[in-house]
């Protein structure tokens, strides 16, 4: 089997250690090290209370170049002053030296509880544990994809190859999610990487594409992160992007790599059982519909009736009716799956329940509402509301 | 022990009967009836998928008098389309027929289930066995107080006496909540009644006051229904609020009746185990003051750390952090009770852990955050959020 990891592309080599950061024992090190400076795009949390990660490496990404990225998880390095600041430099610094690159190479980043400062001690064994053992592998690759999650039931990851001219180029990804996700920029930890080669300002528009469709639209539990953020690093020692053609190529695979880790994110979050996807369309505009659509996808109403199998549109146009969106009510038309609940003001005659149940109790459900007053669309994705999301929110302590 | 109910202000009778809308065999049909036509004011849910009770109430509260309301609960009549109008309508004029009065003097209301036509044959039986026994007594009184309730575990009562000159007037008032609950002008079904005599014009602006800082501060799930409305009628048998002194003697008495009725909204929210009270002072603005108390209380993240008796801090910056309020994360202090968590961008040192621990496991918590940018302030109640919310909201099917 082909290796499918963040180690796929050529020029990356990964690792993921335990280094007793998590009480669990479980790996929370992770190490992605490209054999030379890559060109490298990053986005990062927009919440203001973001991380010393986030503010070293908002610093750090401004030379455009990536060498490394460290991650922990098990504490945030959130809320910890300029002790917090000193440690996320401290880290870089470590694996820089360790590298011979320069520290602002280095891209930080820490993931779990807030308000507490790294223990350094741990962290720095770790980070050489991590550096002695570094492998292009596809075990490599997964012990990083690993090693960044929290309260994750299982790794994700994505991996596309592409034709560019002659050559073939690879783009993978892997991302934590699970809670405090919400799109607002990058929201959650998300890395990518790519033998491909292309202009760095492109890199950069990519990314950001590529992230408004994927991440930008899942939410969990509409809580935007202190900690997250998206990078992607592009070795270049595989084929370029460089005519229109090959980059619509390219972006088309990069986005495809998004869209399945923000899949994931949605299968995956706290106490899910099953993906919702709200699709709206007949919207005035744009972002109309994804005020909609986010309304929905956002109503605990609506995510405890997913979780309950049942088919309550009466929620659904209730968090319709919360927003500002322009529609006349009359004319709304909810479905789900293929089926007519709710039309011109009133609900549907004759339903089929026995079909509706079934639907309901799909991994994979999906809600749609055509407003009928114009043309855009816009499609969120979700997942369902359980008692264990209050479970693992309820017990997991600071 | 005096009467306490919605029938205590001179003028009133009321009355609750099952008439097996609901399946439960519980109370669901209530009738409230004014001696004589009364002034009246109102506020009604801004949810644009509003009940057609909403519609033909929002048309009879033109006329600024009211005779009686009817309110059942089981059925919402929301999504209804022109039949629900046409049963809202009927069954305002069977009541208005019973009394003798014109219709509009009659405001109807429904909560319950979204989508479902009234049983119109239940309902006009129940109807009429409330209007042959209408009483002013404290137990008709608490009938109706119980006949309006859904999901609630707890009848929902206030009531003040204040003298206004020689007089005594009495404010009385009940209300149904526990979910879908947001505030946005009204949001759930409020009923107060007072023998004062007012004019209507001042009537309406106290109405509008009192219900801005009780029913407007309360969120359980930040869903805005499609039903709800808060209502006072005035009898004007006793006391005339007609000096600036007996104005304000009145309506700080009616303020007192809404918020210790938004209190018991928050107090029995749905799967609530406790009151989370959240303060927010040193805003720029009182708007932003409100925006930011009312992140934190919606967030899913603190709701369920309440639940868990956590004193988690880091989720209250994060929702902080998500908000455009205007303030410098280094100046922001946040408490719980009188105890700092956070200061100047940093946690607290030397946390008394057991004090935060019997803090945290009592009946009322209160999270203050000084934003340190201004001097507005405001407060939002909620309460937090449990596994019972879950199962009420995933077991409760249409």
């Amino acid at each position: 089997m082909p290796n499918e990891t963040i180690t796929a592309p050529e020029g990356f080599r990964a690792n993921g250690v335990a280094a007793g950061i998590k009480t669990s024992g479980r790996l929370d090190v992770g190490l992605l090290v490209a054999d030379a400076p890559t060109d490298a795009a990053a986005v990062f949390t927009q919440n203001r209370f973001c991380g010393a990660p986030i503010v070293v490496g908002r610093q750090h990404m401004k030379g455009g170049r990536l060498r490394a990225i460290v991650v922990n998880s098990g504490c945030s390095n959130v809320a910890t002053g300029a002790r917090g600041l000193a440690d996320a430099r401290a880290t870089c610094r470590q694996v820089a030296d360790a590298l011979g690159a320069p520290v602002r190479q280095v891209l930080p980043a820490s993931t779990g509880v807030i308000g507490e400062f790294l223990p350094m001690d741990k962290l720095g064994v770790g980070i050489d544990a991590a550096l002695g053992s570094l492998s292009p592998s596809a075990a490599a690759g997964r012990r990083f994809a690993r090693a960044i999650l929290t309260t994750d039931l299982k790794i994700k990851q994505a991996c596309r190859r592409v034709r560019l001219g002659r050559a073939t180029v690879t783009i993978a990804g892997c991302c934590k999610g699970s809670g405090m996700i919400a799109p607002r920029m990058a929201t959650m930890l998300g890395y990518l990487t790519t033998d491909a080669h292309l202009a760095r300002g492109i890199l950069n528009r990519l990314l950001r594409e590529a992230v408004e469709t994927s991440f930008n639209r899942v939410t969990i539990d509409e809580c935007q992160s202190t900690s997250d953020m998206v990078v992607l690093m592009a070795s270049g020692r595989s084929g370029r992007a460089d005519t229109q053609k090959r980059l619509a190529s390219f972006a088309s695979a990069l986005r495809e790599v998004c869209e399945s880790l923000a899949y994931q994110i949605a299968a995956d979050g706290e106490g899910a059982t099953r993906v919702l996807e709200v699709v709206v369309g007949g919207a005035r505009t744009h972002g109309e519909a994804h005020a909609a659509a986010r309304a929905i996808a956002v109503s605990p109403l609506v995510k405890t009736a997913v979780h309950g199998g049942d088919p309550n549109w009466g929620r659904i146009i209730q968090a319709l009716g919360q927003t500002q969106v322009r529609y006349a009510p009359d004319h709304v038309t909810v479905r789900l799956g293929g089926i007519v609940l709710f039309r011109r003001g009133a609900p549907a005659r004759n339903l089929d329940r026995a079909a509706l149940g079934r639907l309901m109790r799909k991994k994979h459900v999906t809600i749609s509402a055509d407003l009928g007053a114009g043309t855009a669309c816009d499609r969120v994705l979700t997942c369902d509301f359980s008692r264990e999301y209050v479970t693992i929110n309820a017990d997991y302590h600071t």
